[in-house]
């Protein structure tokens, strides 16, 4: 059996989440589909990441097992033809037989944007959380530099599911101002359910001076959810890339 | 009476176009209805340009008489509480009984965005028209400049739509690398029925070298639309901003 990994990019707005469940239409239901009528046979995903509905994607990463004979560097042309336009395979390899594409990640890399302006923008409604008051984007890279480093995140996670640790690594994590956006990148170890939303609501919070940057610290302390803020909108989300 | 300009931004996307028909939901539809809800009176709407299903509009403009009293500064924010998402009400203005956003209208610019890469841009499914060959800039530079000053563009029309006269002035008629994107500015005295997007496909036509640069003079002269290229798409054009 070969192994596939893939690295695809979508547009979650359509999207129920990338996981499949009853009732909604998946990324993964999609891409099974798509990736059947390529292999010739059932495809079973392991995706590095669960991303929510209307959470966006330009390098989540898949892999799979098949016996499908199709050659590796023809299955992106190929996938282009059978994927609607709101999901993209941007890259295939061949892996070894042991790679498995959430338990061997190492490092992920999410992206925040949020806009800044009196006049809502259509055009990126989809894409940015987009707010009227000015952020005072210095306590905001004050307040990031707080989650660097490892720390129990059980506060900064909603409570829907179990994880064997709450304890994760942020290895970087900033606001940039890029024109009228404000964005924030992350990259840890792995992130707790909703965990880079709560900590982008916590961070507007303290970037409208409704907290102190000193509150980070004793959230994390705290492990109590209710002590962060509320969970920023999955739209202005996307996962940027998975290092393995 | 009052008399309303409004500037208008709007994604394309899911709309038939910006005038009513029946069977589908065009941009005036949506908007007479949310206007309804703040004056308190059926609006009929001038719009300055119709612009086709899958066209978007940063800057169109409209204007309606009314014996609604809300403040002109409190439209835009009245606004975005009645429309969609991808509707958005710019600025709005108090003008004097005669102006017309059609009939007044001296200069409409339009820009359409051309993406090149190997890989389709999930992103900008709805707002590039992406190829995945190189295209000569400098040629397509060229032929643009030939569209300038005032000239017979029956050749690049539809002839769905009759009108007084197939002359009009260019003003100006560029191409700009941004990035992986080609992107063409055309501003003129108004626009034939899918004129921008036939000199679009012309100019791609001779970026790519299946005809030269020559043929613009030619195909004007001609006045016969079947030697002009193929319409570019709509998704890729957008409605830049009309001036008065």
């Amino acid at each position: 059996m070969r192994n596939i990994k893939l690295t695809i990019a979508y547009d979650g707005t359509n999207y129920s989440g990338f996981q499949s469940q009853i009732n909604a239409l998946a990324v993964q239901d999609v891409l099974t589909r798509g990736l059947r009528k390529i292999f010739g046979e059932q495809i079973r995903l392991n995706a590095a990441s669960r991303t929510d509905a209307g959470v966006h994607a330009l390098g989540q990463v898949v892999n799979f097992r098949t016996s499908g004979i199709i050659p590796v560097e023809r299955i992106v042309i190929a996938a282009a033809t059978v994927l609607p336009k709101d999901l993209v395979v941007v890259e295939a390899a061949e892996e070894s037989a042991e790679f498995h594409a959430r338990k061997h990640a190492k490092k992920k890399t999410y992206r925040y944007r949020i806009r800044i302006a009196d006049i809502f923008d259509p055009f990126r409604r989809n894409h940015c959380w987009q707010l009227n008051k000015a952020l005072d984007i210095i306590a905001m890279n004050s307040a990031a530099t707080q989650f660097i480093g490892e720390h129990d995140f059980q506060a900064f996670s909603s409570i829907k599911r179990s994880v064997k640790t709450t304890k994760r690594i942020i290895f970087c994590a900033d606001w940039q101002v890029l024109n009228d956006e404000l964005v924030f990148t992350i990259c840890g170890s792995g992130f707790l359910y909703n965990m880079v939303r709560i900590i982008v609501g916590t961070c507007v919070d303290i970037g409208s001076c409704r907290r102190a940057v000193d509150d980070i610290a004793k959230i994390i302390e705290s492990k109590n959810r209710e002590l962060a803020s509320p969970t920023a909108p999955a739209h202005g989300l996307c996962l940027l890339k998975v290092e393995y």
